[in-house]
C-alpha cells in the first residue's frame, strides 16, 4: 500500500485537451529557445501528422509539411535536420500525446480496473480525433523500427508498473505480469483501431465497460 | 448445444506441419492445373515470403522471388500478374497458413477455454517459425489496405462465432460479443509480436496459460 495510484504517469505537465509541447522533438542542437519557437515546432509536428497520416511517409514531403504548416522551408530546417527527423519526432509526439491524454482519467480513477476502463474509453476517444496515429505508428516499423518498437515496449511497460502497483494495494491479483500488460495493450490497439478508427458503431463507454468487466474478474484479486 | 465446437473453423484440409496448399493464390485465370504447377506456385509463396519479409515490399523484387524460388522469371508470369499481385497473394496465404496451423489444437481442445489457450500457444509457435508473417501483414496496411484489413476482419469473425458457439453450450458468458473477440485477437497479436518474434525468452504455453486463466474467469458463465 505504499505506491499512490498512478504514480507511474508520465511527470510531463498535461496540457488540458490540447496538444503536447512537442519538448525533445527537435533534432540534436536545434530546440527552440522561444516561445514562438515552441509555437512553430508544434505546427509542423501537426503538419506532419496530416502530412504522413494521409500520405504515408514516402509520398509525403517536407514541403508538403511547411506548406500544411504556413512556414518557410528554412524555418523547417531551422528545427529538424531531415524528412526522416521528423517522422521520428512525430512517432515519439504521438506517442507522448496519447500518454498525456489518459493519464488524467487514469489517476483520477478510484481503482485500478476502474482506471484501465477510464484509460481505454479515453484512448478509444483520442483515436477517434487522430485516425492518423495508427497509419503513423504502424509505418514506423517499416521506416523508423527503433522508435515502433520503443513505443510498445514503453507503453506495456507503464502498464505493467501500474498493475504492479495495483497489486500491491490488492486492487488485482497478486501475480500480474508483463504478459497481462502486453495482453491489455494489444486489446486496446485493437479496440481503438476497430471502434475509433475503422467505425465509430459502438459508444466508447460501452466498449470500455465490455472490457472492464472482463478484467474485473479475470485479474481480480481472488 | 445445437453447434459443434470448432465446427466454425476452416473446412479446407490441414496440412499437418507443411505449409498450406497456396490455391487459390494464382492471379484470375492463371491457376495451376498440374501437381507440379501447385508445387511451383507454393515455391514462389514461398520465396515471396521470404523477399518481402527480409526486404519489404518497395525494396523486395520479382526477380528476388524466382531467384529465391529457383524458377524461370516465366514461371512467376505464369502464375502472377505482377509484384502487387503476389504480394497480395502472399497476405491472403499468410492468413490462411496461420488459420490453418491453429485450427486443429482449437478443435481438439475439451471446451473454449482451452480452445483459445492452445489456439494461441500454437500461434506463438507458427510465429517463432515465420517471424516475417508480421512484417507482411502489416505492410499490407500500406500496399494493400484491402487484404490488411479482411485479415484482421475475419480473424474476428471466426473469434466472434466460435466464442457465441460456447456461449450456446454454456462453457462462457452468454453476452460474449464482438468486443470480446476483437480484444482476444488483439491479445494475440501482441502476444505474439512480444513472445514470438521480438523475443522467446518466455515458454509459449507459460503466456498461454496466464492467459487462460484470465479469460476462464473474465469470460466465466457465472
Amino acid at each position: 500500500m505504499t505506491q499512490k495510484r498512478g504514480s507511474d504517469a508520465t511527470l510531463a505537465p498535461v496540457h488540458s485537451g490540447a496538444l503536447h509541447s512537442g519538448e525533445g522533438a527537435a533534432s540534436e542542437g536545434k530546440e527552440p529557445r522561444t516561445a514562438r519557437g515552441r509555437r512553430t515546432l508544434r505546427a509542423i509536428l501537426d503538419a506532419a501528422a496530416a502530412e504522413f497520416g494521409e500520405k504515408g511517409f514516402h509520398e509525403g514531403s517536407v514541403s508538403g509539411i511547411t506548406r500544411r504548416a504556413g512556414v518557410a522551408l528554412g524555418s523547417f530546417y531551422t528545427y529538424f535536420d531531415s524528412k526522416d527527423a521528423v517522422f521520428r519526432a512525430l512517432v515519439r509526439d504521438m506517442s507522448d500525446q496519447v500518454r498525456e491524454h489518459v493519464a488524467p482519467a487514469i489517476r483520477a480513477a478510484p481503482e485500478q480496473i476502474a482506471a484501465e476502463r477510464a484509460g481505454l474509453e479515453q484512448f478509444i476517444g483520442f483515436v477517434r480525433k487522430h485516425k492518423e496515429i495508427y497509419r503513423i505508428i504502424d509505418e514506423a516499423e517499416f521506416v523508423d523500427p527503433e522508435s515502433f518498437r520503443l513505443h510498445y515496449q514503453t507503453t506495456a511497460e507503464r502498464i505493467e508498473k501500474r498493475l504492479k502497483a495495483a497489486a500491491e494495494r490488492g486492487e488485482v491479483r497478486s501475480d500480474v505480469s508483463d504478459v497481462h500488460a502486453w495482453a491489455i495493450m494489444g486489446m486496446n490497439v485493437f479496440l481503438g483501431l476497430r471502434y475509433g478508427v475503422w467505425s465509430e458503431d459502438a459508444e466508447a463507454s460501452a466498449v470500455a465497460d465490455t472490457v472492464a468487466e472482463m478484467l474485473a474478474r479475470g485479474l481480480s484479486a481472488k
